[in-house]
């Protein structure tokens, strides 16, 4: 498998690791071996057609950038590239998709199989690219958008397939988690936790996205439309974030038996992101940075799954599912 | 697809059920057409070769036995009825696997796949029968032997593939969680928990296989066979039951901070059951008679997967899910 890597952020660097490490296990575990061709972002891109070689790579990845690259464009990059896959891991731009969206519309035009984290590119045009990939015969995974580590699409489409999923419910954002976990354990304020989180680098500078419910909005967005077929867009999601919470309303609430957590949920009559009174004891309460979801079902009624839903190395768990899941339907197609 | 039920107890029953209500989402979501075109257990047999009809297959679910059966045994049918695949539903015996081990063998030798919820030749014959289903070309697949509707085995072995599992613990014995977690609410003793237990239905008359751990350790020896690839025997693991447990240990526990459970632990230098405290707040730690696993693996670092582990309906979740598992991979094969 010949691969282009695009974004060469946190998530890209843990993945290159992570296949550099790992490249003995692939090959005896699923018999598959891989080659980076090319990694591109916005500084420049590096290329070689017969793979790079792990000591540049590694080199690379410590560094932080891409050394002796050239001035080329991502979509220049996976025009001109032969390639089988096309990792998209630039930042998320929840407005246009972009540079995202072009990417993946340029690997699937020049045959090339796609696998992203980026959940811009999904909530702007999901529908579109799902029929891309179809009519151009590649294949799409999107595992890392959603859950980071957790496998949330995956069981939900790859092995619940004897349910008809109801209902989905997730605590899909580490950041909000973290800080409603510590008002919980402190009976801190809002504010206060949240300069803790900014502090631990737990939450970002500018924690709108997040603290506003915007990010769950957009995974639950990505779950109607992959899980549950619906046509979903990001506006049509009832969201409310969490800064209106208070400790006295955590105090209230764990009295009677219950946490309060950022919850998403998504079914063919809600599409909705708020702070909601989970069962204490119910698996979908979840400490700290961790994420869950909750899927209601038909037959096993409710299957729960949970565990880390950030960091480079846990994402990249995801990026290798996709791919491990790639390699074998391209295999299948002979 | 052409079914054959060799077992027609609460799992089989719950499988028709599941099967004929859910026969238009089947043909929609995966294009699969199923018929059952026999039946079989103890009692006798019913077969129609054109597939059984849907009326005739609900009165049968209704008054619970073989309405109109003939006096055939389950290998006769399996060897004389032209099927796709077998689902082996009889009681487990974990002495001698039977009869489930040669109704599977004739099974596979007749060219048939194989679905089964009968964890008795799993425990005996792993190995073998994973060779047998190789050599004779056909799919083999045990999702319901472990977790009930929990997906325990898919999970490891479809979707987390970056990933290498280093270690499984697994709360798998609804019975023995629902006894653990009645004593720490009521702080009550081991021996009036249980016989309240029997009386709800949740423990068995003789419940001396789940209190004394042998049914968790059961499940240990499959998934150190299916997900770790070690040959490992019910006696290699380790096993002590629950009814050592004391409310007073239970409430030590929980002002540490932690529950007790019955753990079953599978790794590379461990095979072990027994009760085991567990923090909390992990997501491991479900109550009554949920069910839960722990992966830990070197990428995603902990993903862990809870719900029902047993009843009919919940069960018969992992069954359809193997079946159309199933169905796919017979299909890629053309």
């Amino acid at each position: 498998m010949k691969l282009i890597l695009v974004g060469f952020g946190n998530v890209g660097r843990g993945l290159v690791r992570a296949l550099v490490q790992k490249r003995n296990f692939f090959l005896k575990e699923h018999g598959m071996s891989c080659e980076i061709v090319a990694v591109v972002d916005g500084h420049g891109a590096v290329v070689d057609e017969n793979g790079l070689s792990f000591r540049r790579l590694l080199r690379m990845v410590e560094e932080g950038n891409l050394i002796g690259s050239e001035r080329k464009l991502g979509v220049e990059i996976i025009r001109e590239v032969d390639a089988d896959v096309v990792f998209e891991l630039t930042p998320t731009n929840i407005k246009t998709g972009e540079p995202g969206l072009t990417h993946i519309k340029t690997a699937m035009r020049t045959g090339k199989s796609v696998i992203t984290s980026n959940k811009g590119p999904l909530v702007v045009a999901f529908r579109e690219l799902e029929e891309l990939a179809k009519k151009r015969g590649v294949e799409f995974r999107y595992s890392a958008s959603v859950g980071g580590a957790v496998p949330v699409i995956g069981l939900a489409k790859r092995i619940l397939m004897g349910n008809e999923v109801l209902a989905i419910r997730g605590v899909l954002n580490g950041t909000t988690n973290y800080i409603l976990t510590r008002m919980a354990q402190e009976d801190a304020p809002f504010d206060i936790v949240l300069k803790e989180a900014q502090e631990l680098g737990i939450a970002e500078k500018d924690p709108s996205l997040d603290i506003q419910g915007i990010d769950t909005a957009c995974k639950i967005t990505i779950l109607a439309n992959s899980v549950l077929g619906i046509d979903a867009k990001l506006g049509e999601v009832k969201t409310k974030g969490i800064s209106g919470v208070t400790p006295e309303a955590i105090r209230l609430a764990r009295e009677a038996g219950f946490t309060v957590k950022l919850v998403g949920i998504a079914s063919k009559r809600t599409l909705e992101v708020g702070p909601k009174l989970v069962p204490i004891h119910h698996p979908l309460a979840v400490s700290g940075t961790l994420n869950a979801v909750t899927f209601e079902v038909d037959l096993a009624r409710e299957i729960t799954i949970s565990g880390f839903g950030a960091g480079p190395r846990e994402t990249s768990s995801s990026l290798l599912g996709d791919l491990v899941d790639v390699y074998q339907a391209i295999s299948q197609r002979g």
